[in-house]
């Protein structure tokens, strides 16, 4: 099940950007689960990785290699996601970086690993590395379709986003393909995501608006509140485009950067586990975006929230008992409204008057549902996206491994 | 569904502690629905209630109460919260508590008033003053079974707990009723508890005994890691026994108040919405009593581990994930280990070399499962009680209103 129709959108080359595909038969013969990524020297690398403390083998091999050089080469396998495999684990992926590195023509800590599937199952290192050669022959700069689909899981359709705009007078490229179908599946899934520019950036700048970019796409979607032992995202900058990203002119590319990410993000949710709602949960009045957040999550992760949507059923209750547990001090619950789309469903600490049953289930018989909630105390919002919860939810989860 | 066989226990009488349950009609005729509990003047009474911001009419007209005189009755509903109801819910919460003094010959402020059922619905309070006088008549001293009956809502059993020390050469008695079958279920269902001793304890001592109990009980249980609007813990201590709970051994004393709160609180976990399992998390090792709860609650709570109970499945992948996700600084994660019941499944941050799936399984097959996590970083324990994740649970929450 998945949200919305599956569109792949046209995808705008990045130059010095090329991605190859190809099939070592991890987990099923001829099935496409090897993707590398090559961009030419002088080419910045930014990258964000799940906090995890049981992260993942190619999580701290990439960690430890952007230390040591700057990225040439990404190679990411599915079907294995080399984690809870102890020092094994770690000897495989830099076996993968150096077979790459070798054919490649560059240094093993230019290449930077990363790995989606199957938890605690040694890595078949032997298959990957007989499949590098002919993969990294298939680099091309319009192979994004190809490596979308190349880095799914569990995913039912490619994720892609990609925007143009003119910066300095010059056009300026962003595109990027994400994969995941919850927050978590350490058996089979994770968060991954690419994203290739051909502006120019310096990498301490390029870190910097990538944090700023995941915390207000990936960082704001839950399937389930839990996060993988592998997600990670990697932004690329060419300067192919002869345009320089400064203090200057920041603003404008990483506004365009925030709607690729957003987008990216928000394709994993709608193709979340058993989705069968996509849910903006908007939050207005708060007094830090700590407090907002707190209340978004509290709504977004509650399990009977989620499954009255599932339902269709507009249980206000549900929502007020969210936020109200949501720990934020002192909050006059009189002063909180919240509201089903532009429907007024509660306020003064109850059932809005003008409220009617019939009202908000034409609201919730939609497939795209906004929460949106004012706290009353204050200036800032903070908006985060999740899935409801269904009975294909308990099914995928409890028969996944069977 | 619930686990294990449905047993209420022998209830040991308290002297000078009444219940009396009744039918009010609430939601369907002849159900029972009303619980009067009624004890004599000069028992002393302490009460825990829900931190949701949210709270029920019932919830602070009892707060109120308990502020302005030494309570004489405990009045119940059942088919109605009185919760997200106004202005309105508060003056029906004290017609119910100012009739009951009526009939009784005290003061309104001598009573409180619980509701559970039906959110954001007025009370119907004629239906209760019609039968409240009838319900104090029938209060008895063997009323406990009833009155554990008397407060269900979708519990599938009553809930009960009794057990006799001996403090000072005499012998005690601690008896007390739960309900309650998820964490919250604002629409139908709260969790409320009532014990009742016949030792004599000052208020104060007895507030601070009742919290330590309930740190360690109710506040160590989670269905779906929601919390209600109208939950209540209330005990009361009549002092017919002729023992003084003093410093000297309020010891004796808080043990077996523990115990009757952990049973009661565990009693709930066993009868949890479409619960199929008991599972207990114990987390030891731990540096501080918060980062052992941060570990235990994302296990318990996380729905990636909860669906794999549910399945039977001895995914410890899900368990190793969601240990290191749940925010303890700077984890070692070569010094975790983690065992289902006996079995050694993870340690140094990878599957145990003598784990085997056939023995996971069997250890996964019963109904009563321990997951015991060592952090190896310090001497705290703590242990969590929760179910699984079942497809149960999306029907009984998704179809509730319907």
């Amino acid at each position: 099940m998945a949200v919305g129709k599956p569109t792949f959108p046209d995808m705008h080359t990045v130059a010095g950007f090329r991605l190859g595909t190809g099939s070592a038969g991890i987990k099923k013969p001829g099935r496409k689960d090897l993707v590398i990524m090559a961009f030419d020297e002088g080419a910045t690398v930014a990258a964000c990785f799940t906090k995890n403390a049981f992260c993942a083998a190619p999580v701290l091999i990439a960690r430890e290699h952007l230390q040591q050089a700057a990225p040439r080469y990404l190679v990411t396998n599915t079907g294995n996601a080399n984690a809870g495999t102890g020092a094994d684990g770690l000897d495989n992926a830099r076996r993968v970086c150096r077979a790459l590195a070798e054919h490649a023509g560059c240094q093993p800590e230019e290449v930077l690993p990363y790995s989606t599937g199957v938890i605690g199952e040694p890595l078949p290192v032997d298959k990957i590395l007989t499949a590098l050669p002919a993969t990294l022959c298939a680099c091309t700069e319009d192979g994004w379709a190809d490596a979308g689909s190349g880095i799914m899981t569990t995913d039912t359709r490619p994720k892609g986003a990609s925007l143009r705009c003119e910066i300095d007078g010059q056009t300026v490229t962003i595109t990027g393909i994400s994969k995941g179908a919850g927050m978590i599946k350490p058996n089979m899934a994770t968060m991954l995501a690419y994203v290739a520019t051909d502006a120019g950036v310096a990498q301490p700048l390029l870190q910097d608006m990538l944090g700023a970019a995941v915390e207000r796409s990936f960082n704001r979607i839950t399937v389930d509140g839990d996060t993988s032992t592998n997600d990670a995202v990697t932004l690329v900058a060419t300067g192919a485009a002869g345009v320089e990203i400064t203090a200057a002119n920041r603003n404008l590319f990483q506004q365009a950067l925030d709607a690729v990410l957003i987008e990216l993000a928000q394709a994993i949710i709608r193709d979340g586990e058993g989705a069968t709602k996509f849910v903006t949960v908007a939050v207005a009045g708060g007094a830090s975006v700590q407090e907002c957040l707190k209340v978004a999550y509290a709504v977004a992760e509650s399990p009977l929230v989620k499954t009255a949507l599932f339902a269709s059923d507009p249980n206000w209750g549900r929502i007020l008992a969210a936020i109200g547990r949501a720990g934020v001090e002192n909050l006059v619950v009189e002063k909180v409204s919240v509201k089903l789309g532009d429907l007024l469903i509660a306020e003064n600490g109850a059932r809005a008057a003008s409220y009617t049953e019939a009202a908000g289930q034409a609201v919730m018989n939609g497939e795209e549902i906004l929460i949106a909630i004012d706290l009353g105390r204050g200036d800032v919002t903070e908006t985060v996206w999740t899935t409801d919860f269904s009975h294909e939810y308990v099914t995928i989860n409890a028969e996944y491994r069977t």
